[in-house]
């Protein structure tokens, strides 16, 4: 650890901006235990209510997560996704799909330009994935394959804000949607659609790409939408 | 004020989600003081240290600001605008380009779409403020009125997601960028490609309006970087 005496400024803040950035770089993963408040306060040589007060400002902003008698986890490297699915939360589905298009289209179109070789051999497995979930008649799977293919095309875009932004986006749809019968209707047409994204990005073919996401996502918005409004409760309005 | 004394979970967590709420729905507006220390603790019927964590919780998320000796001041509405602010002060500007330039096409297709008459007013509204600063040779009044203008034309996409995320990395490009004279070879470039959008919007042509916002943003994307790497010194990389 390099945690560092404060000198001016608040306190707190100068203690929980110190936290932040350990879970930031790293220093504190995702999923590990951070020290306990004894050991936190001897480092730092502030009181106990001011490491308090720090960590509560990271548990609200969904970095930290305290489990019952068990200490206090990192659940999450950044603030900007927890703030982002919270602001999900309150949104209505249909504007939540038109954003994942925005950044989802601009992807694909990076994604052709910059693949290494290595990107297309993920993209590859993640596709094939979905076409051995979709020859098993797997909804569950396909859907799940699915967003996994489209999260390996982003990261091909190698844009770090834009894979963010999308995943936080990409994994609030996935929550609030629950994949009905109308889904088994689009399998078929997703798979060619994926098909020719694949091709297009391969070819380094921007514009194609782009169309290829386009039309899968015109396809899928449009059934997303009829489940949701078929009686499908959600926490989006 | 509609604040309830909170009945299980961690008191602070319930405490900072009750005035996170009390922000959101404007009951706080962004500017005001919230109430004093003294006058949450009687009301929330909870210990002083709890209503302080609570605070510092927003603090740390950006919602709220201590005034030295004058009080907790609202400056942000939500928290999602502060951590994308953060987050993006860690990027490249090319990045933040890249995303900013995904939400503006899907933005300007769905204006194209949606735009009402009143949007029509106001969007030809900050146009001409850009003519007129075009016309007196001023710079930096030519920058900020093309900026009103892009977020006018955002705001007739109606969707207030894709709003609060162009704002905030919009917002976050003018901060990094000072605008030097390469920009002068710019100004009749973008005076054309802004009147061919708002051609494309009013005509409710969706794929025209995506490309005029794509050519201009490209035309911009050069000198931006140009300038960046020509010595100006910023946070991002």
């Amino acid at each position: 650890m390099t945690l560092q005496r404060p000198t001016k400024q608040t306190l707190v803040e100068q203690i929980a901006a110190q936290l932040e950035q350990l879970i930031e770089d790293g220093t504190w993963p995702v999923g590990e235990r951070i020290p306990a408040e004894p050991e936190l306060v001897k480092e730092l040589g502030v009181s106990r209510n001011t490491i308090r007060e720090a960590i509560h400002a990271l548990i609200h902003a969904g970095m930290l997560r305290t489990r019952q008698g068990d200490g206090t986890y990192v659940c999450s490297a950044s603030s900007l996704a927890p703030a982002l699915t919270r602001r999900l939360e309150r949104s209505k589905l249909s504007d939540t799909l038109e954003v994942r298009s925005a950044l989802e289209q601009e992807g694909a179109r990076l994604a052709a330009l910059r693949r290494t070789p290595e990107d297309i051999v993920r993209i590859r497995s993640a596709y094939e994935a979905c076409i051995r979930a979709e020859a098993a008649g797997d909804i569950e799977g396909y859907i799940r394959a699915d967003y996994e293919f489209h999260k390996e095309m982003i990261v091909a875009a190698h844009n770090p804000i834009l894979s963010d932004l999308y995943d936080s986006i990409s994994e609030s749809v996935r929550q609030v949607v629950s994949y009905g019968s109308g889904h088994l209707c689009l399998l078929e047409l997703h798979s060619e659609l994926n098909a020719r994204l694949i091709e297009a990005i391969v070819a380094q073919d921007e514009s194609r790409s782009a169309e290829a996401v386009r039309d899968y996502l015109d396809a899928s918005r449009t059934v997303l939408l009829k489940e949701i409004q078929g009686g499908d409760k959600t926490h989006h309005e």
